[in-house]
């Protein structure tokens, strides 16, 4: 917590008795061990001005400096939380896959849904066939519906495309929702999401499309803060990944990675290797790689929604995640297949009751840690002074309900700056 | 589907144009094998009339008709289905008990925290600390998410009094959530949930106490419709239920029961011997038992989210279930402990993901074989000629898509008929 020494000037708002959790970024942070993990600072006050925070500390504090704002909100019994930020999603997208969950309930696996023409492919079709106003009417209610929950900050993939038209209008779809919600959308290129049918039997023919023509174009758009890659026996090579990775960062795009969900694919070694800003499922990540995401400050994105909607049995190394204090984020990975959930709340959830995370843990992993997770960290997902004024405001005896209760909380108040 | 005949009747509303789901109310209805278990119609018409469904057909069979209806609305594109029943909760309480979920986090059992002094018994020393309006205030917004997804029809149950003033109390806010929020709320007396602290060691006496004090005075002011029972080795024993069962048949009370969850107890037969309406949770149900509910027509409610935040393993006999022809009820099991989920449509998600049910057997159980589970099948949970206009009204490709994609879905018109 800071306590900056304020001037007379006048704030634009300021929240009088609300309780924070500010969620401290300390650099080797554990999770379990602090001993105020998540930052909390009761009877506090907080004021934001020119969509920054401009101060904080406690309400008793306050009152011994000269302030001005022009709004005083008495928040007394409410709880200021960063607004929350979802690093890991695909909500973008035309049609529906009930279909498919209906095979799964029969017993198919991913993988025979995948080969036998479903899966990406399916919603690839769809989303072609969708015009960019009709792809942004399907989409924006998955934005909404996570918005009212208290996400302020919003990763949103492309990957339904798979040619360079269709990524693109992806991506704008994306660049659209933030505009008409005033949520901060982050837009990651996953072109290397599936193999078009058009490339059938022609992966690496893909693979040089991608790198020589679809990256470059995507580059010069500026319409992609990241990229990202499907590494997985059922879609890309860890060969392909890394020539992937090479040609975004000439290009200036961080990259992410889906890695090792199904099998272990040394996702995290070549997350690591590539400098990438996470390494998300991890299901099946190996010592070494885990070694190595330490090493580089790699973030662990951890998505319960589909290990649920699989009923997958290996569990993410949380315990060696939390020894090797490797930072854990939290996301829905909101897809119309494998986690078809617009829900940050559910997700978090199940990060509890099913990845055993702690409630404290959870908080973190869809606040500091999903910023970091983002490249947005010390701007978004905590409270400090001269973080964006992203809150979320709650009713709650304490944010571990967030956790522990589904379906009835929302935010009483979201403040949202998009940047 | 029955496409009565009208009269130039003027009608209140008439819709044109929907899709519904009928939800049809076959006595044996196997939900697997019908051709159209959910009773689907295309382009249809649907009127209402002084709060009774006045006429259903094809939009085509209307037009050979004559008739007005004071408010018409084209309908096209949208589902109407019955309003949805939540046929099992304990959504009015004090208090929460995230400090459990969190034990239960690190290992502890269902039974330990319940023998240390948490689980019932916590919630209990809330909810007497609790005046009647604070309990209102606590419990509606529980109230008011059910009702936002959907629900018209809501059971709550007492159970967290443990003394004759306090069980009334609850079954007083149960009232007063019916009245405020206009949804049908069946309440049931759950004096029998846990013994309280000031009857420790006496078993026997409390037993007693709800046969001969709780019990008549409960019917006397006719503010319970059912009487359910915990019946389980860590609350009351076979014959201890039968009992409470015996006295409440001899009032004019029907019964439910909290039946095989954690160990089998005969749970079924009990339930089919006393003629209760359902037998819930089920998990550890005998074939003996299975049996006797099929005998008896025992509707079987089958809770998941109970199953989910306990991270149980074995499975109610959801197979058994199917070829007996029990029909099967879903509903959230809303209680601070072991389920708390204020979602019915989550609870839908997870009775497909984790116990395997299809779309349109999960559909079915929160609509027509919930109102069977609360005696008011043929008037709620179905939509046909007489039934009382309880309407959800969606925005789908197709009502699956409830139960497959989470956190995004509410029904765009909701129609009430309070009793
Ligand atoms: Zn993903
Ligand atoms: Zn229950």
């Amino acid at each position: 917590m800071k306590a900056s020494t304020a001037s007379a000037s006048a704030w634009d708002r300021v929240w009088l008795g609300a309780n924070l959790t500010t969620m401290p970024g300390l650099p080797a942070y554990n999770d379990r061990h602090g001993p105020n993990e998540l930052g909390e600072v009761r009877d506090a006050a907080l004021a934001i001005k020119d969509g920054r925070i401009a101060w904080i500390g406690t309400r008793q504090q306050l009152d011994t400096l000269q302030w001005s704002a022009a709004t005083v909100t008495l928040a007394e019994g409410l709880w200021i939380t960063p607004g929350l930020v979802e690093c890991h999603t695909h909500l973008v997208y035309a049609g529906d896959r009930s279909n498919e969950f209906a095979a799964r309930l029969r017993g198919a696996t991913y993988e025979e849904i995948s080969r036998a023409g479903g899966g990406i492919v399916a919603t690839m079709k769809a989303t072609r066939a969708a015009s960019e106003d009709q792809l942004l009417d399907q989409s924006l209610p998955r934005a909404l519906a996570l918005a009212a929950e208290g996400v302020t900050t919003l990763e949103i993939k492309s990957g339904y495309g798979l040619d360079l038209d269709n990524e693109l209008k992806m991506l704008r779809v994306a660049q659209r929702i933030g505009e008409i919600t005033g949520l901060t959308v982050v837009k990651t290129f996953l072109g290397a999401h599936a193999l078009p049918p058009e490339f059938a039997g022609r992966q690496e023919d893909y693979v040089r499309h991608v790198c020589d023509e679809m990256l470059p174009a995507v580059a010069t758009t500026k319409l992609a803060d990241a990229v990202d890659v499907f590494c997985e026996r059922i879609a890309f090579t860890q060969e392909q990944t890394r020539r992937i990775f090479a040609r975004a960062r000439e290009l200036g795009l961080p990259a992410r990675l889906h890695a090792d969900q199904l099998s272990d694919g040394n996702g995290g070694e070549l997350a690591a290797d590539a400098g990438a800003l996470s390494a998300d499922h991890l299901e099946h990540t190996s010592e070494q790689s885990l070694q190595r995401m330490t090493e580089r400050g790699v973030v662990a994105g951890l998505l319960p929604g589909a290990f649920y909607y699989l009923r997958e049995t290996k569990l993410p190394p949380i315990e060696r995640l939390r020894e090797l204090n490797i930072p854990m984020a939290v996301s829905t990975d909101c897809n119309p297949g494998t986690s078809p959930i617009a829900s940050l709340l559910t997700a978090m959830n199940m990060a509890c009751v099913i990845f055993r995370l702690t409630a404290a843990e959870t908080l973190r992993g869809v606040t500091i840690n999903a910023a970091k997770a983002l490249g947005l960290a010390n701007n978004r997902g905590t409270l400090e002074v001269g973080a964006r004024a992203d809150l979320a405001i709650w009713r709650l005896r304490h944010p571990e309900q967030l956790c522990a209760e589904v379906g009835v909380h929302r935010p009483v108040e979201i403040v949202r700056t998009p940047r």
